[in-house]
């Protein structure tokens, strides 16, 4: 397991190719846009002009792209990944995407005796760069066990969750978690402003107790002061609830909160706020 | 600043009143239930049999009841509090009630040459027994500066936010971003659960990252094991999120998130489990 081909060098793939390339792995990248992957080559990586020439003749095929369609693309698609996969060879999907798409990809490697893991990460573009990423894992444990010196040159909790699709699964269950605490931050301040309270002080009261999150602390003072640069995008994180509410209704379960802030955030999107950071749910109120 | 009648000896109010006895203050009591007052009286407390007897030639007169018609009755009813109010003498509601009732106790405070303070408290019976509750406090600045050590006898975190009402708003603050968090936690389980997730695994993977909250570390193991027993009583908090959607909407404000989840809470009251604690929301889900 030295050799890896990383498809989709972008805000995050970027970074977790540089600390793969600095674990001493050898990357072949691709990526739709060459431009953006100047660091990574100029760090020694190779170029490959398709996915399935980047997967080919690698010990594992690494994929961190935008939608679920695109990883359809990368590993389905004329010159995909599958087109070049051998026996024995391992594909990681680290791009948060359906856990239905998931257990396909699963299934195709399967056909070609290779082993595929779903393994969406947490942490943003500071994680990437710190390697420190939460990675969530779906598959089987021996493919796990053999991808987790890959995996945890990128992340720090890397974790095995349960069969394929079950990395796709515990991030729509930690995606869903954000939806509840973010608004419930965004709300506690759009009343707090309405009232006249100093928003400031507030957030540091009510911040250390039963009503703290991570969501308060990061996301919080950036509402209040209407920083709204993207950690996370809004046009993502709409993407990733869709999947998790679908995913819900599919077994007979309605999540009336998820659904709820979804619907808010998909009015942003029509104002056109899609690439303003999660945070930005507070103009929902204004 | 030594004598103190206190109303309102229960599950917050008991510890609350020995930590004020612990701290050097003499303390004289009522409450509806004398029994509850065991403890207190044994530790020396003397008894009252009226808010205004408990009240009358004390140096402050604090209040720990239940809802805002408690509130109301104690302060302005027969025998109430302000029948007993004297020149320089400070009133306090540690109760989470309205911030238009705080205003009422403040303005017939200030007819009798007296100051009120709201001071709605956070951190549950633990916090209350320990002496680490946080105050959100509502008044004019220098009744707060004196109410300062009597405060700190009974919790760490004691913030002056504004003027009357402040300490309320900042509490409903406070409510509204539990509402959030714990619905965040509650689907993310439900959805879990559906999926076949290792929920513990699950938990202890978000936990720590960008969904994480204090609800899903102190909320999220006793919904998955089905620990319901109250640190907070489901009753009070459908009270407290009411409120908060009151006091918003006379501001123009609609809170949907807060509706949604003040919704499921009411449709588990009605099916009698009001006196389950707030992470029994999970049951809305089954």
């Amino acid at each position: 397991m030295k050799k890896i081909g990383f498809i989709g060098i972008g805000v995050m793939g970027g970074p977790m190719a540089l600390n793969l390339m600095r674990a001493g792995y050898e990357l072949t990248v691709y990526s739709r846009t060459k431009a953006k992957c100047e660091a990574v080559l100029a760090a020694g990586a190779r170029w490959a002009d398709s996915p399935a020439a980047c997967a080919a003749r690698q010990d594992a095929a690494l994929t961190m792209v935008g939608y679920p369609r695109d990883v359809e693309q990368v590993y389905f698609g004329a010159d995909g990944i599958l087109e070049a996969v051998q026996p024995g060879m391992l594909l990681i999907d680290l791009t948060t995407t359906s856990p239905e798409l998931a257990k396909r990809i699963f299934a195709a490697a399967k056909e070609r005796d290779a082993d595929a893991l779903d393994a969406p990460v947490s942490g943003g573009d500071t994680g990437a760069k710190a390697g420190t990423l939460a990675i969530m894992v779906g598959g089987e444990e021996p493919a796990f066990e053999r991808a987790k010196p890959i995996l945890e040159a990128m992340g720090k909790n890397v974790v095995y969750e349960g069969p394929a699709g079950s990395g796709q699964h515990t991030k729509m269950a930690n995606q869903i978690a954000i939806a509840g605490a973010v608004s419930g931050v965004c709300e506690a301040i759009a009343y707090g402003r309405a009232q006249g309270l100093d928003l400031e002080r507030m957030l540091a009261t009510i911040g250390s107790g039963a009503a703290g999150s991570w969501q308060m602390t990061g996301n919080g003072p950036k509402m209040v002061s209407g920083d709204f640069a993207p950690g996370f995008y809004i046009k993502h994180f709409i993407k990733d609830m869709a999947i998790a509410s679908e995913e819900a209704k599919k077994t007979g379960l309605s999540l009336e909160m998820l659904d709820g802030v979804l619907g808010m955030y998909r009015a942003l999107e029509e104002l056109g706020l899609g690439d303003l950071g999660t945070q930005a749910l507070i103009r929902y109120y204004e």
